[in-house]
């Protein structure tokens, strides 16, 4: 099942998505749900999947970005938030802001709950999770660098695209993972090359903070990483998923 | 004006306190509102005063605090967020996770945004503040250290309360701010002793991120950190607003 929200006249809305139809659905996709009126896929405008109250991300996770970081492996993993006020829509624009000079794409796999999640060993985590979506962790390596903390790089409105839905039936062990920027594959990954699988992050995290449906895990970016430019499309797709894509333009 | 929000039956309500009474009030502190019942502010049971979609907080914006934790002073606030997870209400427990074996007060003034805030420059800042409330940044020193990124460290449940009210009449540019740990007190400043003012750090997060009424900045803690343990009572009082206290207990 593909679990997207579209624009339909003055309100959001959760729909299921197939290959040409969106099916409205009376409520959040966490609650009990009833199918509603059908609208054409081609038409909908899609928004981010989820209203998340967090996004939680994970650092350093592929083996391949942390050597390309210089960073040594992680004996757990690093975690960092990015607001719910960065999230982007699918085709929505990600806008250069005027104090960096360098904003890369990061394609990663997006967890998304859809069960509270507190103190979940990992071999519960599956029942605490909704399916999974397409995101690109906007980061101002520049300012990443100059900060410390990760927070403000990666904090911009708009820095956080997530979509095109969530899909509910997928095995997140080893699937494959590519961004292309301008046509062009820049990133190429598998899940399989994880440092922390997709159960142990989510019990990690459960370990700290109150995972609530809805809340987004950000399971880090593969090797590869680079500049965006003004003008350049970025797409991360995901397999079994679908493909997000942005266009990238100057902040107004 | 102190606006609060207090239980009442099954519901959270806002209200506004004076020394003996809240009256309860129709809606949200940032939309139009009219007055409705009392209560009487001893039996009730307040809350955090609002209910942040994020929490933006300051890393070290008090130059004593700067140089017991041996940084050089930043040019620019360095930030970063706690989900809303994290929130406490006054009286409430503060738990010690099990993979820290150091937990710190940080007790800080906390700015209240009231109107949507987006590249605000300082001199219009106060326009989007509500007012201003206690908080206590509660920190695993231990896992900050660890982690690098201060994310875990700061993101606990239960790791931010923030109280008793928001003093929406109030100047912050030069306030008395002491933390108490068993009546003992172990931190004592004034927000004259900031490095970045208040008006300067809204400005410079809404640069960044947009901030969104009931969304909260915590301004940094002054010098005098130290480890709170089983069974102690800790304190947050600022002039001009009140008093915050929370035991603290092992976590469940």
């Amino acid at each position: 099942m593909r679990v997207c929200r579209v624009v339909n006249g003055e309100d959001a809305r959760y729909g299921l998505a197939d290959d040409s139809v969106v099916t409205l659905i009376s409520d959040e996709p966490f609650a009990a749900w009833e199918r509603e009126e059908d609208v054409s896929l081609r038409t909908a405008r899609l928004l981010a999947p989820v209203v998340p109250s967090k996004i939680v991300c994970v650092g350093i996770n592929y083996r391949k970005h942390a050597e390309e970081m210089g960073h040594a492996l992680p004996d757990e993993p690093v975690i960092f938030l990015k607001p719910s006020t960065a999230i982007n829509s699918p085709g929505g624009t990600i806008q250069l802001p005027q104090p960096s000079m360098r904003v890369d794409y990061e394609g990663e796999l997006a967890v998304v709950i859809g069960r509270r999640a507190r103190h979940v060993r990992p071999e519960e985590a599956a029942h605490h999770i909704l399916g999974y979506t397409c995101a690109n962790d906007v980061t101002a390596r520049d300012l990443q660098r100059k900060d410390g903390q990760w927070t403000r790089a990666k904090s911009f409105d708009g820095f956080s695209p997530l979509g095109p839905w969530v899909e509910t039936d997928l095995d997140p062990s080893d699937l494959g993972i590519v961004t292309r920027l301008n046509g062009e594959v820049v990133q190429s990954g598998r899940t399989s090359d994880m440092i922390f699988d997709v159960p142990t992050l989510v019990s990690f995290i459960s370990g700290v903070m109150t995972l609530l449906p809805g809340d987004v895990v950000l399971t880090g970016t593969p090797s590869g990483i680079g500049p965006m430019h003004s003008g350049d499309v970025v797409e991360v797709e995901i397999e079994g998923v679908g493909s997000l894509t942005n266009p990238v333009a100057p902040a107004l």
